[in-house]
């Protein structure tokens, strides 16, 4: 890997920079706490609540549903699951602060020191189907030190599409393999080599829960292959 | 001015955060210096090539262009007022160097103070006509805190086309009363108005050298008028 090419590294950030899984349990809890809701597996309920994520942006980039921000897609399916887990007593209120849980995401060790060792040499930022705002109040929150943000809500498309990786590769002046594109999903890095974006594969066995076999392990040649940003960090030679 | 309501500031750059004319007079100055280029006006020479900076967007606006990015609109130009001004013995990589020039731009007194001021209670962004790898490049050389960076790049068409200023809402949320456009040109806080955002004008008398008319004074009553971004800071009361 050589260094002194890359301008930009990107980032995947659901499950590949914080996990959302832990951290959406953990809001789950605290809120059946606060309402004296009992009897509830949190865990299962957030896998559920997740797992309608892929279907639903398929759906947009199919044409079979109009272009729809993802925390409003989030916002349908958690109204659809807490009916289907029985779960009684949540207000509106409740419920649109629960959605905001996927702002409030707690990074993976290593993270922000990995994010913050490539920053000082080039520049970072989030490359995610996320929504831009909850991209930006998540930065904060978590204290992400992103040079920049790109979402699918600046296409109005969601990845794998075409147009969001050269899309990003416009926006960052238009040579392809100055960019690094970071990910814990193979099919993100498939999609990011195909345009000559260059590929780093973070591994997060756990990133869908304890028993899955999902993204358990590298499927290409990807450029650098680890198992932390440190480990980007480190394979960079910064 | 209730600072309750805002969530987002978003801020012109050119001319309003960073002081564009004396950082390029200074690098055009240290060329010739180099180059061993004598007699050259660099202050009407950067003058010149600011000036065609409206013209050409416009052309992009009006669709008799196709979407062209502000720095190959800039280099353009740039070979031209090098003919205009007599310039000779500047190579292509000299050009290009002082075509980056417009990413390395000197913040205005008091822009870095009232920016971490406003970032430490909302969310701050630039929102410009500039290229958006040039504005991210220009975060880092100059040190400016921004949480996101929205730029014409991400519409493809120049403000103040209507496309900016809606897709900029939306992309924050969808809240226009809850935005606020800190800008020195009057014709951008008209445009913002227009779609419900917020507005806070910073008098730059002197962004278009001394000897201008314009921008000289607010021609509205919009909702801040002062002459710093810590200015901008004191009226929110952050």
């Amino acid at each position: 890997m050589r260094l002194s090419g890359i301008k930009a590294v990107l980032f995947d950030t659901y499950g590949t920079v914080v996990d959302w899984r832990s951290s959406v349990i953990a809001e789950g809890r605290a809120l059946g706490e606060r309402k004296g809701i009992e009897g509830i597996d949190w865990d299962a309920f957030t896998d559920a609540w997740k797992a309608a994520y892929r279907p639903y942006m398929d759906e947009v980039n199919s044409g079979e549903r109009p272009w729809t921000k993802n925390d409003v897609l989030q916002r349908e399916r958690l109204d659809e699951i807490v009916g289907e887990f029985g779960i009684e007593g949540l207000s509106e209120h409740d419920r649109d602060d629960l959605n905001r849980a996927w702002q409030r995401l707690k990074p993976w060790p290593g993270s922000i020191s990995g994010l913050t060792r490539i920053k000082a040499k080039v520049l970072i930022g989030a490359f995610s189907n996320g929504p831009f705002d909850q991209l930006v109040n998540m930065a904060k929150y978590s204290g992400l030190p992103w040079d920049f943000i790109i979402s699918a809500d600046n296409f109005k498309l969601y990845k794998p599409k075409p147009e969001l990786y050269l899309g990003t590769i416009d926006l960052l002046g238009g040579d392809a393999e100055r960019v690094l594109l970071v990910a814990a999903h193979n099919y993100d890095l498939a999609n990011a080599r195909k345009h000559g974006i260059r590929t780093a594969f973070v591994c997060r066995p756990t990133m869908f829960g304890p028993d899955t076999d999902k993204e358990q392990e590298a499927e290409d040649d990807w450029d650098i292959i680890t198992d932390s940003i440190e480990g980007v960090a480190d394979a960079m030679g910064v």
